[in-house]
């Protein structure tokens, strides 16, 4: 059944991304010298953080990651494996940064379909998508003791916002669901790619701030 | 209908508390050179967080602004503008903490008050009106890697938390709905004016801490 | 009649575990030279943060703390308590620490039971019953400027995961819940002894990080 099929590859495909997430969290752990535990709470909030704040506003509690113990396990392994192994995988970072942008372009576009299912009109769903997104590295770098990477000229937030909104606008034109999700996915990696590829960034603020 | 006209004042007052909060996270983005996006969500945490966490704590998901676009719009305006004119904004600083404190007094009794509509006890009811008024500003404080300023001596919780309180008890006692807010208002916009005016400080610990 | 017996202890226990948890947690607030608010905050999420996590994942809310006013006035008590006299119990530290593994104790293992009793899985309840333990700690942590002291090797997390580990496997064994919860309990807070008296650490990363 080729329903059947689809929902396979979308869990799949999640858990890629969860894995993903989890092993740029747990190297941030790493780096800073913080011990295993912290490894997995950091790679977990990463994997996890963004889905969690998406279904705790939206009202779907408890997440779905806490639903299904294949959504806890992946970021445990992630954890794992990264700080077992971090030299081998630190070398791996441009890598990992190209996956990542994969992950980003997934939870933009579930993060933006989740919120539509629920009733959400299409600005915020497309803002809870972006979320989705971006969310867990948030919480990552605030445990860590540190501004959120993302508000220091990063170009990420965007691609995943722009993903979303692509999700919500052709999801009200009516398009089929995998061209909803094919279009939302491909604008949000295009850019961000492209943003790594180019050396884009986000605009700072011009002249002197009067502190 | 003088229904209607009383809804749509509280709107606009709403809006307004949200953008005058949002500038003034905004500007926290600025001044640590931060980048564009940051300004928003800085912005947009400390208009609508308080809310947020206050709605779901009690169970009212999707929060309010999640439900209407131009809750969402408002902060985007106030993070856009305060980026592009931050300096002229960054003069303007003596008005935004006088308008700050309207919004603070406006954000603790209808934080209060909804509270109440959702069935709680006039204490719990208190400490989310006050929750309402001071957390968009905590989580922006943490977001840009600080500790909170209110925090370090600013009386700025004590007048949300009396507003709040003042809501809870004349709400108790029957009183119409416009005495109760207007009550409360008055208490916290005026203890916060006075500590503004007079230099009043939250008291620190006394003598030596033995770390 | 037992039962009613059973209950008021588990909330005495309960109360008692808040107590401790929130004088630590307003300790770290006075030793960083913060303001008395600053000890009520750091205190009560200290205290209940947890818990108001745990409640907040799996849809309790408005969390039991925010339903019982008793849960609100003994952070608070502990909160001035501290501030006022942080120089006695400053000295208490040891103290404070021993009383602090029975409060950890007791929380995995209600956090657990009640995410049990939500319908959650056995693996997401343990997941629950040790961030009912953790979490506070952690939302004082990073309010206070930090990063979570359970990341730099204090052994903390692994006894708290472990005691509500035996919970949800005794428990699907069909166990009696007192012999549960003792069980969970006492594997908790032995391990945690055993790490504060034998000087356990968790694991850092081994070798020099590719940063």
């Amino acid at each position: 059944m080729p329903d059947t099929h689809f929902a396979a590859t979308l869990v799949v495909l999640d858990l890629t991304g969860i894995f993903v997430f989890a092993v740029a969290g747990a190297l941030v752990a790493v780096r800073r010298n913080l011990d295993l535990f912290a490894a997995l709470v950091l790679g977990g909030v990463t994997g996890l953080g963004g889905g969690f704040i998406r279904d705790v506003l939206i009202g779907a509690t408890p997440p779905a990651a806490l639903a299904d113990w294949r959504y806890l396990l992946v970021p445990v392994a992630a954890g794992l494996l990264t700080f077992v192994f971090h030299p081998t995988v630190g070398r791996m970072e441009r890598t990992i940064t190209v996956l990542d942008a994969f992950g980003l372009a997934l939870f933009c576009v579930t993060g933006a379909l989740k919120a539509l299912d629920f009733g959400l009109e299409p600005l915020p769903a497309a803002l809870l998508g972006m979320v989705t997104g971006i969310g867990g590295g948030m919480i990552r770098d605030v445990l860590a003791g540190s501004v959120p990477v993302i508000f220091e000229g990063v170009l990420y937030a965007t691609p995943a916002l722009a993903g979303a909104g692509v999700v919500v606008v052709l999801d009200r034109l009516g398009l089929p669901l995998l061209v909803v999700a094919a279009a939302g996915f491909a604008t949000c990696l295009g850019w961000r790619l492209l943003a790594l590829v180019r050396g884009w960034r986000a605009p700072l603020p011009r002249g002197p701030a009067n502190v």
